[in-house]
């Protein structure tokens, strides 16, 4: 069984994923924070909120929802699939600690994406028969966000994965203007950042510089 | 829009239900307090668990279903549909902070039953409209368990929402064999309890004693 991936998302939209961080926001909005994310090159975004009552999280939901349709940006929310399929979002991001991803593909509609945090070469070998539509190198880089990870893969790492799978890779962990034009020339189809985003003074510059860079790969 | 509860659960199924509370085990596992539970008179149980990942989750709500299947009680989910789903529940049980309730409805199978907790008498009335199997009247009686709750009911105020609503209410918060006879008078089809069952040194002893005061009541 392999993934029909591109009916569900293409890879282009995966160049730059937001991953939010409410805490992170600051006293601006979720909203604002995405809307001006979006402004400036992000192509898809992912709401993780770990800590929110499962009213709050669909409440978030919907406001993205209806900020990121009109704009055919992709909406994944994270580890909550009853969220995600009340709220109408395009897919689910599933982790190593969340439901399995053969669980997670048996109970979402056929139309709605599924992405997967793979932490081990032998996770990528794994995705290659899983239904999964993008694979989250997960952390490529070490990072403050989450303090719960795997060792990071590296660049070195995320070319190995490259080498084992088709799926499209997206790196998150540690991902900064400085070294997100080197993750796309080892192979990455996207990066994903939370604080280069949520946390900068400017979300719209951030995006901008971040995409830019991405796009270019090394120079 | 009424509910058509008859048909996904008995009142009667609802006599004494179990919510979990793997922490109140104490070296005990889950299963086995289940299994126990159960010989004692439990009628169905609800899992709780409001600080496991979506993995472990699912992992107990499998080894539940798998228990309580061939025996023919009912296995409700507490606020993630998405587990119920992927481990094929009888239900779910959202609470005034999860997933409103017709949100969870629209994306529930028909098959699947939905309780909702009420902490007002307006919840009572609105619930009449929805398509929601039971209610749980929560907190019946003060409680040790859950320290973000509402005011209690009381047996006075279970009584005026026996008057609101021909659903079943189960009565639930700070139950034990001394009051549960009384909320049964009072108007309550079924009773929950957490500690009462989860905590005590034999929960099969528990669940004969628990059982046996509700299906009396007020001698």
């Amino acid at each position: 069984m392999t993934s029909p991936s591109s009916a569900r998302i293409h890879a282009q939209q995966l160049s730059l994923m937001l991953v939010t961080d409410s805490l992170a926001c600051g006293e601006r909005s979720l909203p604002e924070v995405v809307a001006a994310a979006v402004a400036g090159g992000v192509t898809c975004v992912q709401l993780r909120e770990k800590l929110a009552s499962g009213y709050v999280f669909l409440d978030k939901a919907r406001a993205l929802r209806q900020l990121l349709k009109p704009l055919g940006i992709p909406l994944i929310i994270n580890d909550r699939i009853d969220i995600a399929l009340a709220a109408q979002a395009d897919g689910v991001h599933v982790g190593q600690t969340d439901m399995p991803v053969a669980d997670a593909r048996r109970i979402l509609p056929p139309t709605m994406l599924l992405g997967w945090s793979v932490e081990t070469p032998a996770q990528v070998e794994a995705a290659n028969d899983l239904d999964v539509d993008y694979l989250g190198v997960s952390p490529v880089f070490a990072t403050p966000t989450k303090t719960d990870t795997a060792p990071p893969w590296g660049l070195e790492g995320l070319s190995r994965a490259r080498r084992l799978t088709v799926k499209p890779l997206v790196a998150i962990g540690g991902i900064s203007t400085d070294n997100i034009g080197a993750l796309r020339s080892a192979g990455a189809d996207g990066c994903a950042v939370v604080r280069a985003i949520c946390s900068a003074p400017d979300p719209q510059i951030a995006a901008t510089k971040l995409r830019r860079a991405f796009d270019q790969g090394v120079i």
